[in-house]
């Protein structure tokens, strides 16, 4: 797969929306033949609900759109490395890779703390860190600096 | 804590529901205070979305009946295993403790497999496998040879 860009600046402009909802800002994007199929971001503080992380959003979203169950097809773009449950779910899923844009030392589920899209779990997803990375740290920084 | 019976056969008849609607019988019961808080059954087929497990169904519905994004106070009972994603997400609930029916060799997060569990994520899980294992046990095959 050739990782695009613009698909990670996408996901920085959801974000870029969840900062400015006061949420901390993580936005995730599902493309499919070089388009955004669905786009989501962070909703925890909104609804109170700690499992309404951007990726979660985004996949569910992506699978109904398409109608159907398995995203094989799909690449996940988000601006954040996915935590266990997230990673988790993209192997429910079946994402066909992931881009994330930080690594997440503490929580990071696709290589940083472990590394659930390994293929341990029955399905291995190519995961590339990195992408973007100074323009999501950025925001996540600009967020807890916010809380200080 | 103790573990009561009592609370996995009200699992158990969730996942019994779930078998009677064409579903991989997985349920789910949120406990607190001697008393059930939530309920849920897998609804992966009925809605297409792999992401709608029992537990996760059960920790939203917990968290939204008690009004607080955390379960610290609770403990869920499951008739299998947590996968990571609902491992995962019992990570993100903060939930007090976990408790299993059947051992999942292959896809189990909370001690099978892998232990999302145990703390390397910022929050230690007891978890407490095997409670009424055979029923469970039972049930899932009862599913698959159906399905064969």
């Amino acid at each position: 797969m050739v990782i695009e860009k613009r698909f990670m600046e996408e996901a920085i402009k959801e974000a870029r929306a969840a900062l400015d909802a006061g949420e901390v800002p993580v936005g995730a994007v599902v493309v499919k033949d070089g388009a955004v199929v669905s786009r989501a971001r962070n909703r925890v503080e909104e609804t109170g609900d700690p499992s309404r992380h951007a990726e979660i959003e985004a996949l569910k979203l992506a699978s109904r759109k398409l109608g159907t169950r398995y995203l094989n097809d799909c690449a996940l773009y988000v601006t954040l490395e996915p935590c266990p449950m997230c990673a988790g779910a993209c192997v429910n899923f079946r994402i066909g890779a992931a881009v994330f844009g930080a690594f997440d030392k503490n929580a990071g589920a696709l290589g940083s703390k472990t590394d659930l899209g390994s293929g341990v779990f029955g399905k291995e997803i190519p995961a590339f860190g990195g992408i973007m990375e100074d323009e999501c740290v950025e925001l996540l920084s600009a967020c807890f600096k916010d809380l200080r």
